[in-house]
């Protein structure tokens, strides 16, 4: 028996992430100039990362011989500061990617459970999957989480129930008051973790204080990550703030040295820096809609979106994102959360949206 | 019952990895000035990292808003063009401290075994534990493994023995031909890990092709890193090669974006500078004879090393870091690692080991 085929079956039967095509790997295959290729399809920030982060990288070059601080003392206070927490709530996570692990890692075995809804985030099942622990997806409601049908899923072996606020792909909303109703019913043996990496885009009439939730509910794990409005998906960094006792099991479950110098820099610096944060959510509102003008315009449906992308119809999809990648536009294919029909568009720059659209037409013509 | 109250008693069990201390914590603790503390605690490269490598780090900054190609396409072409093997043996890791979780997440679980031996890395048992398998710790011989009693030590519920070679924080080493009969002896189920994070330290006699082996040897696994004589620890990226059915698992409970851009683009650059690498291990002879000379004529016993660090019995080992700390000078305490009367130096620039040398010679004064 080779060792491959000794490996657990949970393992052997995980079907890996797909993330959005790289431009390079579009260039690669078809032929294209990285330059002419415009990718919307990985919700990054179209401005990349403050002037602030950007220092912060070059003047962390001289130092990457050592290794970072594990503990992320700056980060996390800075982090403090902002939110008003202790840093023992606090894990620094390899991206928000990282804190889901360390959440299944710490909380997750065979025999015990997790809740999420269908079209949400992928790495929930996998995450879950890949601790040989059952994922119990509850059916969507108008693409959305159906708070009552989940909490309703909830077993004595659920330990975990993953929300996305905004979820992703959808770009699908909960109210503040709806999440807080939602947490009152939760049991305290269950970890609700609470997916906020797209917090940065709500419009001010969608915020709510879910930090602020916390006291009242020690089962609560609010997730974040630097990747999306603060532009370092580059760097991998994240964060979770939680009741100390659930800090403190993924912090022992973490890597020693997760996050680089470099990401931990960066964040502490993009933090500082709310100008940029509220310049891109203004860019975002603008591209928001210039796209859905123009799926309106060409008759196309689409799912009102929270975050800083937008889910459509296309229809033939596979057809339609074959048509979009020859003409150098990357999008997102969405099949593998169950709608084959569906496309994800990151919101980009106007003129990268505009050749989206153009491209767009094109591929239904 | 808290979430926390019902984690796994393997997770709740688990004691975290002790880092070297940071020297930003050292100055916060004595009040010294950061430029007057010498770290030697954590076998870094006290050149810090070429200058090839330098230049892709501050090129790679101008696209960090974007994710990371989560494949490594091009620094797998560059270990395949380096070693002769191809892109789907290859797994990359956020430093080899990922490589090593990955195997323990692909093939250790509840029921199941690794072997390691006593005063290895603490990784191996703190990633075994982490996942509810047994960690069976074999008797070391002169410090360093005792390989017929690990082969002995092996059921048929073990998947995994870990190798540290050179052993950290032993020092001490294995030839090739010792290793090579020690695979030939181990049955085709478990999984040898061989963690060479300091080969590029080995003088030439003591060079051994460990990834040549893999041809005959399905169940091995090469890790490596990028964090020693590379000198980009704090970018966090190494790297394991393995037969492709091994990688395809690890790849599969891999996180998908776990490595950053800047981590691949400037390990990719590290990869070619030989000249860097010849002359970080040329260092690292003369700063070994420099402490190891002056160990003989203060009368303390070491253990002959072949990596980029040194252990020595200090007696009162505690008095003796404390002093040590007190003076500004970080070296690495092993009691965690069964060994409470010994310390751990790594090799640094000439000035800096002889700072350390006076330190030490005031501390056992």
């Amino acid at each position: 028996m080779s060792i491959a085929s000794l490996a657990p079956d949970y393992i052997r039967s995980i079907m890996p992430y797909e993330p959005g095509k790289p431009i390079s790997e579009l260039a690669r295959e078809m032929g294209i100039e990285e330059a002419n290729i415009v990718k919307l399809a990985s919700n990054e920030n179209p401005l990349g990362m403050s002037a602030q982060a950007r220092d912060a990288v070059h003047a962390a070059v001289a130092d990457l011989g050592r290794y970072p601080d594990g503990g992320a003392f700056a980060l996390k206070a800075a982090l403090c500061r902002r939110f008003g927490v202790k840093p023992e709530q606090l894990v620094v996570g390899n991206g928000s990617n990282d804190i889901l692990e360390l959440v299944t890692l710490a909380f997750l075995a065979p025999g015990l459970s997790a809740v999420y809804s269908r079209h949400a985030f992928a790495v929930y099942p996998l995450a879950t999957n890949a601790r040989g622990a059952r994922g119990i997806e509850v059916a969507a409601r108008n693409f959305g989480h159906d708070l009552d049908a989940m909490a309703a899923a909830i077993t004595p072996q659920t330990r975990v129930v993953f929300i996305a606020n905004p979820n992703n792909p959808t770009g699908t909303f909960i109210s503040g008051a709806a999440l807080e109703a939602f947490l009152g019913q939760i049991p305290s043996h269950v970890l609700v973790v609470l997916d906020e990496a797209y917090t940065e885009y709500l419009a001010p009439e969608q915020r709510y204080d879910s930090i602020g939730w916390l006291e009242r509910f020690p089962n609560l794990l609010v997730s974040r990550t630097f990747s999306k409005a603060y532009g370092l998906a580059g760097l991998r960094v994240g964060y979770a703030v939680a009741h100390p006792d659930v800090a403190d099991l993924m912090n022992r479950v973490r890597q020693p040295f997760n996050v680089s110098s470099i990401a931990l820099a960066a964040a502490e610096a993009a933090l500082g820096d709310e100008e940029f944060i509220a310049r891109s959510a203004e860019l975002n509102l603008r591209g928001m809609a210039q796209l859905t003008e123009a799926f309106a315009a060409m008759g196309l449906e689409w799912i009102p979106s929270a975050g800083n992308f937008v889910t459509f119809k296309a229809g033939d999809a596979i057809g339609v994102n074959q048509s979009l990648l020859r003409q150098g536009v990357i999008v997102r294919p969405i099949a593998a959360y169950g709608m084959p029909h569906w496309l994800r568009v990151s919101i980009g720059l106007p003129e990268e949206n505009a050749r989206f659209i153009e491209a767009l037409r094109q591929a239904l013509a």
